[in-house]
């Protein structure tokens, strides 16, 4: 799409006209990608963004690197919101056949987008749906009514369960004046090599980039991945546990059961939350934490002893 | 249904028929409805029913309106429960077309039980079950293996995400004796326009009468809304978050992340409650809340505060 | 299987060959089973098994019954862990048709592995997935779109909701040097006569032996049941609730919304868990209990009041 489609549509100016592929981050943009600049936080991310254009407040176009066109509005993250729907997912009721490799075995009652690829020896079981251009690796289990959303990546001898939806749109809206406005999610799910994911959990997809779980991640039932969380290797996660969008687990992290985490924070390699721990900032790798908000998991015991001799003095 | 005919296999006596078209609550009910009164919280309601019959003690018949039939006993609520039975959902296996408005589609593999109606341009995917009378309004998108349970309403624009279920039984028991007598669940599930929800939440029907979500409310995933929840307009849901029966929220009502709620009671118009918050009574409007039982999130702050210092003190 | 072979796989040596039907624990092994013992938690259960072999490490030999085959090792839980790939259900595209008793009603597009049995008018609606060998008793409802596992067992008079899944794996890895090997799950769920069970729940298989919904239980919706969990008759689970694997719950015990349960532990007959209660350690029957970790409800209030008390004083 012609960058000068998208500036007509938002009401907006550009000095030069370019093709945009798609909408990305700040960070993770390609010369043929549009992204926003919303909060000063990111920018560090401004200032070495590899876009090819960035709506953005008047201020801080003197940031942009050489060659990136602005869009300038007071309104960044609004524009963006409206700038999605250029590129959302237009819904499909076409039931096509899947391209199978080798080996590959998929139920009668499956159902399949257009272009899905299915890999060597993978197995796809009754009332699944995969959407279009969904691919799935070798040597997979995809259990019954498992829903796998268009443009999602599954890698080598994954499991996923019944019930499970990978590939739900993210939770993005921008509330103006009683209003909540949709920001469409035109990322997609990533999940690598050897990750086992239980029934009835939802992986939502990104809202720009991708959602990744990385590989030998292994995650129990009801579990809430929200957008553009990283899961890394090995980790664990039990049952009912919610993270928010861009979360960062580290490697071998352990999540515990009904554990959640607010949005935008990382937490270290091999770090163990446990069981309820409620996560509201970046946490350091190799250490347990407990509670909410969640602390070293010995001074939450300390915080929990306190409390009863609160009440045993009288 | 004649009420003789109910009032006969509950083992009560009627002094008067009539027809009998449903069973609602006291507030709710039309003449030509049976209603029952069995707790004294409710007797401005009794006073001014416009039920046709109602089930309750004798001690307060006196409260009835002139006109409105009696059918006395020890065990109101019991009776009601007797009484649901009779016109309780005979589950259905059949599998018929659905009307379908102009440009509506819907895929191959969607599957509808009898007298379903699909809006203007709406898309139902593969694998939903929309059940007998449901109807979809305009531009609606129900994404694969959605479950939309008989007689449900979904207004215009709305997007349902994959593996929600809408309209599956509320929970109520009659618990006596060591067992559990079922509360047919007999009202329905009303979802007004703009409406999005995400994937593998669970929207119980009512008990009696109607749950509704109102216009632009946001629904993330995960999330249980029990029977009878009234949700306002532009309220926003965030995931894994539990209304219990009966919660009615305010017009553009924020509840954070596995945030609940105990049942029959109200949250004020743009009331804010945190991730985790736990409310256990009425809370006004306009205000941020926290903390499990939620107070105000300055007094929870305070109350973190508080025991951290305990603790640091020694 | 021989004995022989499985020793084999693992590398390990045998005293004598017999014929291996299955894995199972100490506890619940039969003559032609193979147990194993990996902590000393269960030492009674070693003493007493009935099993035909178990694997454990050297010192332990010396409290084997007699007869009973020792496979030796200083891993028996990763062997165990290894031994079960041996049993594991190999997935199935095979969709058949099931075996009807009188009066039972499958929908068109309800799905069926192979030897299906459906009892005495029973229904299974649009879009269900019946695996291998399962079995529905007399007068249930199978609403839309719920998925039960291979060989789990369904009494009569029961109702499944939307979306539940039923008999997915229990979560169990042997993690080790960065690895999680995947303990597969052999067992399989048995629900008895009169359980309603809401819509979204996960009940998962047990490991070895069976999870078991006892008669009369009566679950709420995006409920979490882990492996070899055993509820008791009467129960009532609110919406929410996460038991962890081995979790015993007594006789009409009631779990509050979204309380849970630490694994391996007994809740008595009767007792109460208030909605968010943590337990974290078995607990008597006949009480209330509230609180994270749970405590007497009373106590529990005690603390709430006391940390309020903490911060009016200022």
């Amino acid at each position: 799409m012609k960058l000068s489609k998208i500036a007509d549509f938002l009401g907006l100016k550009i000095s030069n006209d370019i093709e945009i592929e798609t909408l990305l981050t700040l960070k993770e943009a390609t010369p043929n990608s549009l992204s926003f600049f919303h909060t000063a936080k990111y920018l560090d991310d401004l200032k070495s963004t590899k876009a090819g254009a960035v709506i953005l407040q008047e201020e801080y176009v003197k940031y942009l690197p050489d060659d990136v066109i602005a869009l300038i509005t007071n309104e960044p993250y609004k524009m963006m919101a409206k700038a999605t729907s250029l590129f959302a997912y237009e819904p499909s009721v076409i039931e096509d056949e899947p391209i199978l490799q080798k080996g590959a075995k998929v139920a009668k009652s499956a159902n399949f987008g257009q272009n899905v690829k299915i890999g060597k020896n993978s197995t796809v079981m009754s009332g699944c749906y995969l959407g279009d251009n969904v691919e799935i690796g070798e040597e997979c289990i995809i259990y019954p009514n498992v829903t796998i959303y268009h443009n999602c990546k599954i890698g080598n001898n994954c499991i996923i369960h019944s019930g499970t939806v990978i590939g739900s749109d993210g939770f993005g809206f921008v509330s103006k004046d009683n209003s909540n406005e949709k920001f469409y999610q035109i990322g997609n799910v990533v999940i690598e090599d050897s990750v086992e994911i239980g029934s009835n959990c939802t992986i939502d997809r990104a809202t720009l980039g991708k959602t990744i779980i990385k590989s030998n991640a292994k995650l129990d039932n009801l579990i809430q991945i929200g957008h553009n969380c990283e899961i890394g290797q090995y980790s664990i996660i039990v049952s009912q546990v919610g993270l928010s969008g861009s979360t960062k687990l580290g490697v071998g992290v352990i999540m515990g059961g009904q554990s959640a985490t607010a949005g935008h924070l990382e937490i270290g390699d091999r770090a163990m939350v446990a069981a309820r721990g409620g996560v509201t900032k970046s946490l350091e790798g190799n250490r347990v934490y407990g509670g909410f908000p969640a602390v070293d998991i010995k001074l939450w015991r300390k915080t929990q002893a306190a409390i009863m001799r609160l009440v045993k003095k009288k």
